[in-house]
């Protein structure tokens, strides 16, 4: 039996090999695993892509590139979500954990999916290995949360990305330069996509900025560009059809919806295999995702400056939202706020199917 | 002659004793000062109130109270300001420096009034003194800015205080609280009305918030209670007059300006002493300040949420205005931001007295 802090420091170890794959498993979560024998690490590994094999067989493989078969006889293997137990574009992991003489399964957080949930803990108690579920579920829940929302609605994970002035704008008047001036802002902005499988944008910003919403310039894993979602009040054809998301080299990978409907867009986008999707709009499309309750996350640039324009911003467009999770962090010149908003109904539940179009 | 590492290190010893003195010295500037002799501390002191010794002499005595008199021979005055060289409500602090054999002044800054500046230089010089001006100038000049602005305009230094959501708000709607629910933003403002010698707030807050303005519950050197002054656009008896600021313990305190003249109640609060003003109002007059130029710094405190409310916040009254010297800083739950108004032209300059009425 292993104590409650070596049971931390492992599970630390398995969510941080989990985090490598942030961005580029869609529609899979990211997991981590790391195999445990004598108090060292025999083997460690994180699911990299759809279809790439999963974390425990990663790391199982690690382990047999390393060490004898005979090394895994009795090891422990900590994993961020519970092993699969059914077939899918790989065979189930519970089957390779038993194939290897792993003795002890700890996991961090339940399948989020109600038919599998807890099957993997009966499947491996039954062949007799001791299993710990439920390690440190927080941090490990909080790193499948696109993946299990999706599970559970149908619809990804929202993030607003937006920037404030002191005067309540979220934009400069026109010709007065960008928000963000600092590189470090950029870059972070970079690493928001990257993070994300789609990038909403409405028709106001397409016809005002013309934005490439692409990773740009350094894309470590030779990440595949996001979905760009363009949601219009309007039709396709009223859009600017010169504009980059329509003549750029990745015209194929820009999605347009029409009539402002929120939801669709959403339904399209977990359709194609996104989990998680960032919103880079005007304050228009962003209180519509406040009002809808479709926003989970909130990333705020507050910009020191009044700008004096007559720009609305969230305008008297956006509902109450309460906020948690805070966290503040100084990015450059800027301040940044990162929070999730506070719900207390699922959106399904609170805001029937009706009130979802604009 | 002493390294300028030296010099830093005595100047700030007399920042910190100067520092001491902000929010009481009115109209006065804080000043401080150390007496330094083979290396060591031989006396310090800070000036404290208008009419009290200032801080040259109070270092002085701080030395004779400890060593004797010889002790002063051959020693170094460190002071935040130009010693004043005329009678005031004391002596000139110059000749109390010459009676005493100290044969070496450091100071920081320039006496801001024409009439005085570099006066006591030359009188020292001419006397055999060593005399260095200037040392550690750019913070010595920030401590008196205050005093400063009102040498130069007639008018004193403002500060504005606010808060916003993260839909531009500057309040909650109605019956939905406070904005700074954190114990620490509240000891904060408390500290910004201790600084100052009075306090600003509009008609509108008056009606809605009737609050008291006071210094509270702490007010540590009992510092008499700041001035406070409604400026309402309409006339003083269209005020609620059974209000806090009218009827309670320092109804005194309170002064009415009206028609929303802005520099007519800034006059009167300079004619009172007062160097340093803090507006805790709405977003409508605090734009009013920032549009007609008399905003020298602003305090923001970010409140991490969406309201939903429809109050306007600065709306789209407030002028473009550029911020420097931005300090963000983590109060409680909240991010304070504290900045200073670049300007191009002294008010006076870019606004002819005929703008300034609303």
């Amino acid at each position: 039996m292993l104590t409650p802090d070596e049971n931390t420091h492992w599970m630390q170890l398995a969510l941080e090999q989990a985090s490598k794959g942030v961005g580029t498993t869609s529609p899979n979560p990211p997991v981590g695993a790391v195999i445990v024998k004598d108090g060292k690490v025999i083997g460690k590994g994180w699911h990299q892509k759809a279809g790439a094999p999963h974390a425990e067989r990663e790391a199982i493989a690690d382990a047999l590139q390393q060490h004898p078969q005979e090394a895994l006889n009795g090891a422990s293997i900590y994993v961020t979500l519970e092993p699969c137990s059914s077939h899918g574009r790989t065979p189930p992991c519970t089957e390779g954990i038993l194939a290897t003489g792993i003795t002890r399964v700890v996991y961090g957080s339940q399948d989020p999916n109600p038919k599998h949930a807890g099957a993997a803990k009966t499947i491996m108690q039954s062949a007799g290995l001791e299993v710990h579920s439920g390690v440190h579920r927080g941090e490990c829940d909080k790193l499948i949360r696109p993946f299990t929302k999706v599970q559970k609605t149908g619809l990804p994970w929202v993030i607003l990305k937006s920037a404030i002035s002191l005067d309540g704008k979220t934009t400069r008047p026109p010709g007065e330069g960008q928000w963000l001036s600092s590189s470090e802002s950029r870059q972070l902005v970079q690493n928001l996509r990257y993070q994300s499988d789609a990038i909403i944008t409405g028709g106001n910003t397409l016809r005002v900025d013309n934005p490439s919403l692409t990773l740009r310039p350094s894309n470590p894993s030779n990440k595949e560009q996001p979905w760009r979602m363009i949601i219009t009040r309007g039709k396709k054809e009223a859009l600017p059809q010169h504009c980059q998301l329509f003549s750029d080299e990745h015209a194929n990978r820009t999605l347009v919806q029409e009539q402002g409907d929120i939801i669709s867009a959403l339904k399209t986008l977990a359709n194609k295999g996104c989990n998680s999707v960032l919103v880079e709009a005007g304050g228009t499309l962003m209180a519509a995702f406040l009002r809808e309750a479709h926003a989970d996350e909130l990333v705020v640039f507050y910009a020191p400056m009044l700008t004096g324009g007559d720009d609305l911003g969230f305008g008297e467009l956006a509902p109450e939202v309460d906020l948690e999770e805070q966290q503040f962090t100084r990015i450059g010149s800027d301040i940044m706020l990162r929070a999730t908003i506070k719900k207390t109904n699922s959106p399904q539940l609170a805001y029937p199917e009706s009130l979802h179009k604009m």
